[in-house]
Parts: C-alpha cells; sequence; structure tokens
C-alpha cells in the first residue's frame, strides 16, 4: 500500500474513536468474514487473534506464529477499502525493540491500528509487569487489562491510565462488563475505551450512551460463525433437514459476486 | 504422516463409500471448521475449495493458487485423526503429467483422497475435453459433470461412466437434485455417487435409502457461517441486540479445549 494513503487511513481510524458514534468492530478472522463487515458498512475492520489462530489450526494465547497472523492481517488489509486493526497476542515481545519492529512489520502487512493484551494468556491473573508495558506502548500504542476481583477497577484504572499516558489511543478492558462499572471506567480514564462484549454486557446503544467510544467482539462472530458450522454438522448426523444449512446462508452468487469485486 | 498410516487412511476412506451407510461429507474450509465436523462424529472430512478460496481471499473457479489451497488442506490434515479429502478445483493442469504431480503435492499434504472438475467455472457449459479428463483420471481418481439441459441425462452418465473406467472411485454429479434423477443415475452407474446438496434436494435420509454412496456439501457449510456473520454485522449496524452473536455460538472455553486437544 502506498504509506501516504495508509497514513491517512491511520488518521481516519483515530478520529472514528473521537467521532460521534461509537465505533463497532465485530472482529474478522479471514478475507470472507471482513468482507461481509466491509459490505455491512462498517468504517472500519478488527481482526480476532483468536479467530485466526483457530482458523489456522492453534489455539488463543500466542500460539499462532507472527508471520502467520500477520499473514492473514495482511490478507484482510489487501481485501477491504476500509482501516483495519490488527489484534496481536501479547506482542510477541518482551523489549521496546521487539515492539519497534513488530510495528513495521504490522505496516507492511497494510494495518493501520494494533492493539495487544498485557496477560500472555496462560494464566488470567498473570500481567506483564506495568513498566515493562508502559516501555511497549511508548513504543506503539493501544492496551488491554483484567485484575484481580477485589482491587479490579482500581488497578484497571492505574493501569490503563498508565497506559494512556505512555501513548495509548485506545484502552481495552475486557473482562467488564457491568453498566455502572463501565461508565465508571469512561469517567475515570476520560479517554476512549474499548468494550469487548459478551453476555449479560449492555446493548450496543447503552453503551455508547454511556461514553464508550469504541466495542469489538474479540473471537465472538467466529465463535457465532462455528455454531452455525456446529448446527449443520449435528443435523446432518441425524440425516436432518437442510434447513441449518441453507436458511440464512450467504448464496453461492453472493458469495463469488463478494470475493470477486475488484477493490476500486 | 507416515505413509503406511496414510494408505491404511485412504483405504479406510474408500471403504466409506460402500459401507452400509452413506458417507456424510458436510465440507470444512478451516481448521476450526474441520475440528468440529471431527468432533461431532464424521468418519472423513472434505474440503471445500470455494470455502478456502473465501476465506483466503478469492472467488471460487481456480482463481486461488495450488500451493495456498493445499496449504490450508495440509493444515487441516495435521488438525484432525480422520481422513481428509481434498477439493481442487479444476484440477491444476491440463496433462496427465500436472496430475501426478498435483497427486503427489496432495499426498505430501496428508490428504488421502481428492476430487476436481471437468468444469473451469468461467462458464458452466463448457467441460474439459473428455478424452483429456480420462487421461487425467487415469492418473489418479474421482471427478464431477454437468451438462445443457436437453442432454443432460445421457450425457452425465456418458462422462461418469468414462470417468469410472478411468479409475474414478466415486462421482460427483453436482446439477442434479432431483429424486428420479438421482435414483436414475445410481442406476445407470452401478458406482460410488456423490451428491452436492442444494435447496430442493432430496433429504440426507432418502438419499440413503435411494442408494447414494455420499454426499457432501461444497461451500454450503462455509455459506452459512458467512450467513451467521451477516445476521451479527447487521444487527450490530442496527445497535441491536447480541442474540445473533451469542446463540448457538461455540463458547470460548469451548473453542480452546477444541484446538488446544493434542491429536493422539
Amino acid at each position: 500500500m502506498d504509506i501516504r494513503k495508509q497514513a491517512e487511513k491511520a488518521e481516519k481510524f483515530r478520529q472514528l474513536h473521537h467521532g460521534p458514534r461509537m465505533l463497532l468492530l465485530p472482529n474478522a478472522w479471514d478475507v470472507a468474514s471482513a468482507r461481509i463487515l466491509e459490505e455491512t458498512g462498517f468504517p472500519a475492520v478488527a481482526t480476532s487473534s483468536a479467530g485466526v489462530a483457530a482458523s489456522l489450526g492453534y489455539p488463543d494465547g500466542q500460539r499462532i506464529s507472527r508471520t502467520e497472523l500477520l499473514g492473514m492481517v495482511e490478507r484482510i488489509g489487501r481485501a477491504v477499502r476500509i482501516p483495519v486493526t490488527a489484534d496481536l497476542e501479547a506482542g510477541y515481545g518482551k523489549t521496546p525493540e521487539d515492539m519497534a519492529e513488530l510495528v513495521k512489520e504490522v505496516v507492511a502487512a497494510g494495518a493501520v491500528g494494533l492493539n495487544f493484551e498485557d496477560v500472555t494468556g496462560d494464566d488470567e491473573s498473570s500481567h506483564v509487569e506495568l513498566t515493562l508495558q508502559v516501555k511497549k506502548i511508548r513504543t506503539l500504542r493501544d492496551v488491554m487489562p483484567i485484575g484481580e476481583a477485589a482491587t479490579r477497577f482500581e488497578r484497571t484504572v492505574e493501569r490503563l491510565r498508565a497506559y494512556r499516558e505512555a501513548g495509548a489511543d485506545c484502552l481495552f478492558a475486557p473482562g467488564v462488563s457491568d453498566k455502572d462499572a463501565i461508565r465508571n471506567l469512561v469517567k475515570a480514564l476520560a479517554a476512549p475505551l474499548n468494550i469487548l462484549v459478551s453476555p449479560g454486557c449492555p446493548l450496543l446503544v447503552e453503551l455508547e450512551q454511556i461514553g464508550v467510544a469504541r466495542v469489538s467482539a474479540g473471537s465472538a462472530v467466529m465463535r457465532a460463525a462455528m455454531g452455525a458450522v456446529q448446527r449443520v454438522a449435528k443435523d446432518w448426523m441425524a440425516l436432518g433437514t437442510y434447513d441449518s444449512l441453507f436458511q440464512g446462508a450467504v448464496p453461492y452468487p453472493e458469495l463469488q459476486r463478494m470475493m470477486g469485486r475488484p477493490l476500486s
């Protein structure tokens, strides 16, 4: 991609965090899912590292190689006109130098945003050391925290403020689904907050009302799609009807049109 | 994969075309969908070349490179214990020598079966010349025909018989969905017949009753999954509920267990 065009896209993507509407990012994990999101009218697309990993044969938690993960980001980036932001597991590295290298690769893959976790995925309560994560962010942007139940709110605010000061454009608090807790986070942070939706989360319209800047789905869209596969599989095993196969499926000519669509 | 183990799998897969039950192959297109099919209890898994292509960014019709297509077949082959059969567009080649090379690559990818079309996809009525397709099959196995409406049945039988005589283990007639036409094909061919299900097709239990050996879904399972993505996307655009996102979705811990599962 032309580097100037990519910079314009990056600026457009940043502005989407400060616009009148909440930024909706139901995450894609392959080219077809990304094109569906683009054609439905979303202004940007986020990838799900767990979704990409499962599609290519790995569990979540940085088991997929950086090369394979960015390979799919690049495929998606080539296939859509809207900005692409990459979900990058725990960032594939321990040093700011690793992060600088990562950013180069993300830019080369055509993405204009990225986020990475401050947990490794092996143990939910074990965070990357705060000063290290801050150092990482100083080299780039965007984050995601959780914490022990008792002091979760205070620790989350502390971590997120540090990440914001280090330069993160948008802050993740993926474990939070309580409406009051989310409202309090929005107030305490005074910075764009990304909510990762989960069952029991306030409706999108409510999240927008209380000032959430951006909402994403993690691997949930991919898992919804795999739920459809499970229903088809169970129907077939029972020699049942084709309802789950054909009701609401994207018709073949529609898939062909969508995938054959020229970009410009 | 151990070549002896692979040969045993190939024989097991061949026998599944002659067993008491019809062989059900709702096609997978990535590792997660293949694992769902395996865990639901299917004895083998077929890939969908249109599904793999769309996932990686291409329309159907041999636009995806052989390397990319077989790369996904290999990922799937590594991830499941059951036999994998590869859908290979129009076979990536015009000569028997090309086919011999293709078979080598398919075997190296860990698959034990393959099918390829005798149409290129650009024009539904233009078939590969019969003698050429027969020559191709002599080097390997499995096919798929269509024809002009008026003489479709006779031409289909003619082509399929020729492919069978050339050594195809299983014959495809993807345009056929009429129950009587399918029954007549089964009788006329006296060889394992694969029906590609479409809306209006007889139920699976009926296909089994009239002697169909094997049923597959082409890209339909993938398109059903993409239909789920469309529903989520439309709900989000309308700031609607999360019903389409969470109802029937594979839970995150279940996806993690499934993808992290050791093979042996």
